[in-house]
């Protein structure tokens, strides 16, 4: 159920028609958009009356939302959500591409900083890097945790890039919110549904990754089980999913892009490198990713792949990254984007 | 690696061999199998001295294993893992068929109850009833939680079924593993690995089902993450593949049980109702599981389908339930199993 | 559109309906059941008047078929069909098991005979064996063609079994149909639509296999190009379908046995051979598709699979067929079948 | 087995090592490239005998090729097949990018005409158009066969647009080759062995468009069916899989582009309008399948899709479809292509 105020209506008949909701025993959640807001409904099967609600003063419309999403859909929102970071330019969603890019895992201060040092100069406004990492065996490299989030922690410092880095459980999403800048949730956690109301009630933008063999209204659903909580601001990424097909590791679908376009306002990125497993079909995937309308790209960077503790075969060089964001730039106008070269930070007043 | 010791090695050997693993910084899981032990050898990528272990008095062979999965291996463990329930004559594995039946959810304690008596009067040994609930959406029926352990737990002490539930996060992990006798991670936390350890940790069986789209080998490593930790009361369960097909909800994948059965010692159940999720299917593929050499069945059985909060449609009737024990007891024998009827629970003296 | 008639109708009544219905310049498909015939109509969409039939002698009812495919539904032919070989006692559908058996190719007199032999001995009573070869590659063997009918039908003569063989294209057809007694349609050729309307001009068995990513309603539509020339007497068979999973070359699908039970009045079989592409897999499915419930099985046998030219890694010794032939006897009952031993020729008069 | 010629080898000594090759029983493909002459040896498994051939004149090396398929693969011709078309500038494969585009299905001369014109207009050089439709339904329209063969032949006449149209078997085949410029072999013929091989026999090029579980090493080998006639004008044609996700009607896999370039010489394109389903995902699809490296793509224009006979929801407007050639023109110097607008016929002399 959705509640649509009128354009003209005031922060207190918005307060009130919240508390009218909440009083009845389920969730108000105020949305602003451009034009007017709209109050989200959640907590209820649909039994809300919908008359009382409409006499409410400041209320222009009351909406019955068919699809098992609302907070996430168009419905609810119409303008495109933009993920903004404080003290700096960067966004995610928006007119701007963004370009989070980074080695899979943290493997050292030194690692670490090098490839940082490389992908800021290149432009990338973003970096990747793995703290806690989920690994199909008990036996691999599963990340430096907290070490790795320090060091990364020291590279917004130094070069300005926002963090984004993968939490798995509830021990590593409180650290991560606290260290990190965007939460990331892995594929194999997109339900993990305790995992996801957990990132809910953090204050800190939710990246979530396509579960392996996700349909898009489940990859909504896991968003919306983050934006139920009360935490909107939410980002999807592709990542491949599983088929019989086996000349990648997984199988990109791009074609969920324009499919979420048109049902969500959240934003989408592309990770070429997992979907794809290597290293000379990212840069095809990454051009053919913002060729496609995606909000930007995830990609691993390292610049020595061959000793990688994790993913080196998909890993591309420095080298690569600089030649990559040359031809999304060009690409970029194309679909009405420009592509942001570097972070500026704002100096603290 | 594994450590295969002489069968007449004595405890003091075997406990010799296993400081000895401990103290070069690895860990030993002793595993006893009928004829003698073999000691695998985990949290290292292979590099430990082989010499000096086939040294140590009592060793039979030092062997290299080359599968990622090495607890779950039948290289490790050559006889098949029959789980047994203490005071009781119910067993998972070996000769006898295992049956769990029960409602997807435990709904209140008259449905719980009623089912209850139904499944045991026709001679199941375990109770399956959802107190946690794995919902793609966050506003559908989430399970009653504690209240439904408490249910089920005077259920096992009217009528001595041995009870089968989920655990979806470390909250809920602690409980299930304080109130009932099996627990269940599903499908969608398979790779879950943060959950899976905390399982491992317990001194409970843990009943694993496979993920939507995982591989033999993803699934065994999932058992190998429980078993890594130390417990190695591991059971498999088949509950269907996500494919292009749309007939039924999931794909029945029965031809991972002769697999399953070449490479791994532990026991696989099959559950036909998440499987096909269609009411008339359930029989048929129950059927179909016992004949391709599966340990047992895990069942959805309500009394009034059409009013369930969760999976109405795949449940069956009591009445079938009655119906499909008469014919996999008919078909047990063909695969030389039997099919108990009724769980015998001893005195406490 | 589907005219049912009357329990009494006459034949020259079901012919005036038929009459009427070509002359409208549609197709009229006479097909008896136990109690009553029903005709169903094919080559228009729709437009057909209902009244003028409803009017004509004989006729009970006329229903609009909303199913894509009209003649393979159990709408339109309510009894399981039954696919008899003169002369004999072998049928396919109906209450006694049809076992098909003998090596994927026929490389030799010698070898296909002892196979024959082998298999008439435990019981078989069809021999496949395949003559034109499909392949991946065009430069592997490729099948000898009319040599091997003629072969087949030496076998026929020698030991009665019924010859199953497949047909690539429509020179192949036209002699598989003069030398065998069931035409054989890939699962590649499933939907080889020209190929598909060949064969439903001929007047011989047609088993189509499912192809690798059909869902069941193409699985049924391809069963309709063949029955919509007149041809009414076609088979299915499952033989797996391409997946993610990588532990059997397909994935056998034996849920679709009861879904197509559901919905088709047409027997269907399963190929435990092809689907799983391993020796000791197949008893294991072979078992689970009778307890599932299908018509029977189709099964690669070879007495030296190592120096086979195709596909020997699937095929069973003939001392696991004996072995099988067994156990299937042993679960035929539970699903209310028989296994019929060996097949009873006529002696002509 | 491949010969490779020395680089100053005359066409006698060229022609000298083919026929030894056949003299020995094989076939002989001699593939000219920009150096040097290669020739693949196909119709053996491989006993070939090495030295003989290396010692004849003009010989600079003998490969052994492992992979199944040898004519389509790099390791036999290194530089990329450019299929070009007599008396015009028009090619597939090299630096200019090819867009065929036209109805899904040739429904009358009007119709045809009218799309032809407008997509000539905004400068395609391919017009496609079904004349032989094959449809999962026998009831539905099968398309105009001839008729339409001779109406494309109009257009061609009128526009110069070079016509490409689908075959579905021997008949048709025979009349494409006669009035069209390309074969189109279709996703569900993709492993009709017997057609592919007919169709190397013909000297027109080939599309074959990728089936809907095809690997592709089975993509890659319908080639090979085709060069292995002796026919080396092979198009590829990527078209979207067989997956779980339903958003679209097919999952779109342009990570194949990379994939096929890396491995083969073969041009490949890209159709955005069956891959997806969805007018809305065309272009985006149409965008990425440029940037991703892909040598043209094949879309459905209909200035009607709502009267369509067949795939109106999928068929972009004209309007559009200039758009959409505006968006790939800018994008085609990214990847260091050019988009040709437009045909030009050279005058018959």
């Amino acid at each position: 159920m959705l509640v649509v105020m009128k354009a003209q209506a005031t922060a207190e008949e918005i307060q009130a028609v919240c508390d009218h909701i909440e009083q009845l025993g389920f969730r108000a959640h105020p949305l602003p958009g451009a034009q007017r807001t709209a109050i989200g409904i959640t907590g209820n099967q649909g039994e809300v009356d919908r008359g009382n609600l409409e006499e409410l003063s400041g209320v222009a419309e009351v909406i019955r939302v068919s699809k098992a999403y609302k907070l996430a859909s168009r419905d609810v929102k119409e303008e495109d959500t933009i993920i903004r970071f404080a003290g700096t330019d960067a966004a995610i969603g928006g007119s701007g591409l963004a370009v989070i890019a980074g080695p899979c895992s943290i493997e050292s201060r030194e690692q670490a900083f090098s490839i940082a040092e490389q992908v800021a100069a290149s432009g990338a406004q973003f970096l990747r890097g793995g703290a806690y990492k989920p690994r199909t065996s008990p036996y691999a490299f599963q990340g430096l945790g907290l070490d790795a989030l320090k060091i990364m922690s020291e590279i917004r410092e130094k070069f300005g890039l926002r963090i984004v880095t993968e939490a798995i459980d509830r021990e590593s999403l409180e650290l991560v919110a606290e260290w990190a800048d965007v939460i990331q949730i892995g594929a194999r956690n997109m339900q993990n549904f305790s995992l996801l109301k957990h990132a809910g009630r953090l204050r800190k933008p939710v990246m979530i990754k396509r579960g392996l063999s996700a349909t898009l209204d489940e990859f909504l659903m896991a968003a919306e089980y983050v934006m139920s909580e009360g935490n909107y601001e939410v980002i999807l990424c592709e990542r491949g999913v599983r088929t019989f097909a086996d000349h990648t590791r997984n199988t990109l679908d791009l074609s969920i892009i324009p499919a979420v376009r048109r049902l969500s306002h959240l934003p989408i990125l592309v990770d070429p490198s997992h979907a794809t497993g290597k290293r000379d079909s990212v840069l095809p995937m990454a051009r053919a990713a913002v060729a496609s309308g995606a909000d930007g790209i995830l990609v691993e960077v390292h610049d020595h792949p061959e000793k990688a503790l994790s993913d080196g075969p998909q890993s591309i060089y420095p080298a690569q990254f600089a030649r990559m964001m040359d031809e999304l730039e060009q690409i970029a106008p194309v679909v009405g984007r420009t592509l942001p070269r570097g972070i500026h930070v704002q100096a603290a007043k």
